[in-house]
């Protein structure tokens, strides 16, 4: 078989212009061909390569070097890479410091927690990690995430210990989850997230947080524990009358505009981008000052209190590793330790491409589990790449992941000697610190041109979006996997097909539709199919195609034009076919063969031909009914048309 | 945009082959592409189409019809037909009472419901449904599926009316299924199930469907309730030395050698077909005559006993419409109504492609839903097309659905008159015609192809028999299911790229893979792109391409040859792109500028071509960089090579 060549007996002629067979190849064998399928899926990016040919001692060398980058780049690092890692470490740092007390309590944590996660997973990731650019610490979404859905296992006010038990063990398998889909080579899964269904969510969960944050701005005490726009609005708007602070109002606005404004300033001279970074650590110094001057704290407004001195303490010994709850704190690590990957690596892939390094996913996975499974045995919750802290970072001139190690120490000498100063900071001022930083996530361009390129794209955008504002973090989420899903399932259920023509003075055919100067060939039926021929599509396909046969022989009839007596089937994108939709062909050609049509296959790919032959295909149809082009191929079938009259 | 022209600035140029533009269609405005859409997805048959244009009382009468086919087929039916139908009808009816017994028995209910489903569904089908060859009435998988499922929820034994109540209530959602599934045009769904994985789980079935039976066949009286091949083993090996009963095995042995020997001769010649199929008949009358004669039912054979002779009793009542029982059935009832589905689909689908008529999956799934939920009423189990009745039919030269009102009208005189007769059939006879019948379920030459044509689809066929086989008729569903989704994912997720080089002597670019004699050009790479670009493809497609642009370079340093500088990505197979797509290609531009590198597209198509202009893309590389073929594209790339230098 794997000589045979389809030469069509009409290249012989003289007179008839030279027609090139159609390239069978020689067949892989099996373990070949499952290698082949196997690396693709897996190692597509070849992670061995730099291996080969190497000598043992070299071999150890990059092993290790895989596993700690820091090992490959930390060769060439330098007191100018190291200026600017230092400035970048610094800016983050003071942003970062605010934010994690705020983000604790989304959390439903005590403040330390959140600055604990921001000393130890950014050491380990400066170790591990492959992205030079990303700040990691714990997050907005994720906090909220876990927040939403730990409360509902344990109240965070009367069972405090529970509670936190339960984060460190979803933490542990959040690690887990991220390092095992790493280990092996699963990353492509969260690639099933799509673009569109990320950008609504990451809005969703901006307003939602954002909403959260009214709590602590207008100084209310008895709020809703639900997250959507409805619960919130009433909690809210039902406590109006005996519920609002104005002194806690007046220090989080006048706040928030400041906030806002030196946002701004950012964002118009991409110089002073310093402004914003260091922002919230000014607000928290003059509000804290001006509290602990005026006993503001008296008169109704919230402070945060005292923040316990100490070092992360260990915390192996909390997390569940047996009974119900282990199953509980492994659903929600699972979960949680998902999205913060996604997170993490769009942040990871967008600065690499910024740059022009590769950032490798795998990779990325094993360094965020494993800092999570360490973070979680030492007090610290889910931490991931920070779109907002990651973006100063760049800006600041951060050269490798350095900078996070810097962020570290600082938040280790915060955590250690400073966090009596932040007893009166005023958890209004923690309000108006997130609110300003989760507007950066609602991404109104991305928005726009996704309704302009892709209608359904647009539709599993708002879902999500939707789902989260109005029912919950889980909900939207929901709704974006099964929009996201069901796109793939569409495209793979219709896909599409176009009837040829040929394009005048060339011999090239395409959709009439898309070149409506293409012109037909008259008894013949030119038909592409735009997709591989899979079970979940085959019926489809013949059907469609027998149906632009019955309307083309229709508008034959009514204008007395010659009938068809070719469909030549093209079939350059069909990447792959399986038994059904052999199947399907062979039923297409039995129907043909009752209308006195002949079946002519012009360009199958190398793994279709494979197929067709395996199958037995080209026998039934005659092998010289398979072209290399369908300029061949109507060639062919013109002559023998002309033959006939 | 709509009139935007990209002539490449080459084609104004004398001495310059003709360089025909890339066309760029007027763009659809929002609701005709959404229209088209929902019409390809779920109205892909254009039922309506015969509609257009015709007076209203023509409307109705087409409306009548396409709801009851019989309307439209019956004005044509004649004497001639009927006499075929007459001999198939009589043909299936001798086949079907001994197989209705024993299917019974599969799902632990009296043997009378079996006669039931014979009865009145296939009455209804005739009038609705729109194959003509298919024969209605209870098969073994289906019997098998509900027999394991229900058990689970009541004893058959020990609770049969609660039992009897519950298969009524699936039967009424299977149908309600069934025919939701038809009105919501989704019939599409269950081309998910693969061939492969069918194939794999009927083979399953029909070994457990056997295994069940050596329980009548050795008169064994104390046998397993599991399923799985080893439970089976271990009770029939068990049972062996006080369990087996000598004259059960004597007469299911020789009546079984019987049927096999009828099967063969049906076999290898055509023409006796109704030996196979009368043979059942004939093995249960000898054997009947024979126990009653010889009284073996006293020396432990056991029989069928009496069945009470009445038509089918309204079951509406008995139907569970609220509590628990209500979601219990409904479960059972949606899982058996899709597998049942999914047989009768296939079957009709078959005959329709040996006849060449058209068989309209959604209308089919209406016929048996409203079939299936009448019969719950009217005290039948779940119906559909079985596969050896339906063979027999075919055979036996039927016309018409007439075959099966036939069949129905001797199922009624046997109910009303003749079930006294069964009183003393021999359960071993059941089991060997049960044997006999499931064997031609178990499709090794489907097998075989498979394996010779696609490795993943055989996993899937054997992870469904194994399943079925080894656990339980569920697991080897769920498998097949999961492998058919799997494989789904890793084509959308994998797409093939290949590198393509010019045919001698033509203008053609192919897969040098696939063409060796194909030649790349000098500081030119052709990347082609084999499939729709979506969120879940984009990053390992950006990420491919770059990676066999730095192979490309590897190889072209070594050997010390000019380097690349043009990119072209044939986009012919990029039947779609998403916004997660256009990143990946801005991306992948800005990668090639650092390396002074130009992206140059080829063809790409109608719907890609808007959505990247919406995008903005062209602007970005240049719109003189898309071309209308890999030729002009390549043409125009090599003279600017030629004139650089």
């Amino acid at each position: 078989m794997d000589t045979k060549s389809l030469i069509s007996s009409d290249s012989q002629r003289p007179n008839v212009p030279y027609i090139h067979k159609v390239g069978v190849p020689p067949k892989q064998n099996l373990l070949k061909e499952f290698k082949s399928t196997v690396k693709e899926t897996f190692f597509s990016d070849d992670p061995l390569r730099p291996f080969k040919d190497q000598p043992k001692s070299r071999k150890i060398v990059l092993g290790l070097q895989a596993v700690f980058p820091i090992l490959e780049w930390g060769r060439s690092y330098n007191l100018r890479k190291f200026r600017g890692d230092l400035i970048a470490g610094l800016t983050i740092a003071s942003l970062c410091i605010p934010q994690d007390i705020g983000y604790s309590k989304l959390a439903n944590l005590p403040p330390q927690y959140g600055l604990y996660s921001s000393f130890v997973p950014p050491l380990i990731y400066a170790f591990m990690g492959s992205s030079r650019d990303i700040a990691i610490g714990p997050v907005a979404v994720v906090s909220l995430l876990l927040g939403t859905l730990l409360r509902k296992e344990y109240d965070p006010d009367t069972e405090p210990n529970e509670y936190l038990r339960l984060v460190f063990t979803a933490t542990f398998f959040a690690g887990i989850t991220q390092a095992t889909l790493g280990v092996l080579r699963l990353g492509f899964l969260i690639d099933f997230l799509s673009h569109a269904a990320v950008v609504g969510f990451m809005a969703g969960a901006a307003i939602t947080i954002a909403l959260q944050q009214l709590k602590g701005f207008l100084g209310i005490k008895h709020f809703t524990k639900e997250t959507d726009i409805i619960s919130v609005m009433k909690s809210v708007f039902g406590s109006i009358h005996h519920g609002w602070n104005w002194q806690t109002i007046v220090i989080g606005a006048s706040f928030l505009t400041f906030l806002l404004v030196a946002k701004y300033i950012g964002k118009k001279n991409k110089k002073l981008f310093w402004v914003p970074a260091i922002a919230p650590l000014i607000s928290v110094v003059l509000s804290t000052f001006f509290v602990y001057v005026t006993h503001a704290n008296h008169d109704g407004v919230a402070i945060v209190g005292r923040i316990e001195k100490r070092i992360n303490p260990p915390s192996l010994d909390k997390i569940y590793f047996s009974g119900e709850n282990l199953l509980k704190g492994f659903k929600i690590g699972v979960v949680a330790g998902m999205i913060a990957l996604t997170e993490a690596v769009a942040i990871g892939r967008t600065f690499a491409s910024m740059k022009d390094y590769q950032v490798d996913g795998n990779k990325e996975m094993v360094a965020l589990g494993t800092m999570n499974v360490i973070g979680s045995m030492t007090s610290c919750y889910v931490a991931t790449g920070s779109f907002s802290r990651s973006a100063v970072n760049y800006m600041a001139g951060c050269q490798t992941a350095v900078s996070n190690i810097v962020m570290s120490f600082v938040v280790f000498l915060t955590v250690k000697f400073l966090t009596p100063l932040f007893e009166y900071t005023p958890n209004a001022i923690l309000s108006s610190i997130i609110i300003s930083a989760v507007i950066g996530l609602i991404d109104y361009d991305a928005a726009i041109l996704i309704w302009k390129i892709d209608k359904l794209d647009f539709v599993a955008c708002m879902g999500a979006f939707l789902g989260v504002v109005f029912k919950s973090v889980e909900t939207g989420l929901l709704i974006a996997v099964a929009i996201s899903f069901a796109k793939i399932l569409l495209q793979v259920t219709r896909p599409r097909t176009a009837i040829l023509g040929k394009i005048p003075m060339t011999s090239v055919y395409r959709n009439i539709g898309q070149y409506p100067e293409a012109t037909k060939v008259p008894g013949v039926l030119i038909v592409r199919i735009d997709s591989a021929i899979y079970f979940s599509n085959s019926n489809y396909t013949k059907e469609r195609i027998l149906r632009w046969l019955t309307e083309e022989e229709d508008n034959l009839k009514e204008t007395y034009q010659p009938k068809i007596e070719f469909l030549i089937v093209e079939m350059s994108p069909v990447t792959d076919i399986d038994t059904s939709g052999i199947h399907a062909f062979e039923e297409l050609y039995r129907s043909l063969q009752k209308r006195d049509i002949q079946l002519v296959l012009a360009n199958p790919g190398q793994c279709v031909l494979d197929k067709l032959y395996a199958s037995g295909f080209p026998d039934l149809i005659g092998e010289n009914k398979i072209f290399l082009t369908v300029a061949d191929a109507v060639h062919t079938c013109s002559l023998k048309i002309v033959h006939e009259v």
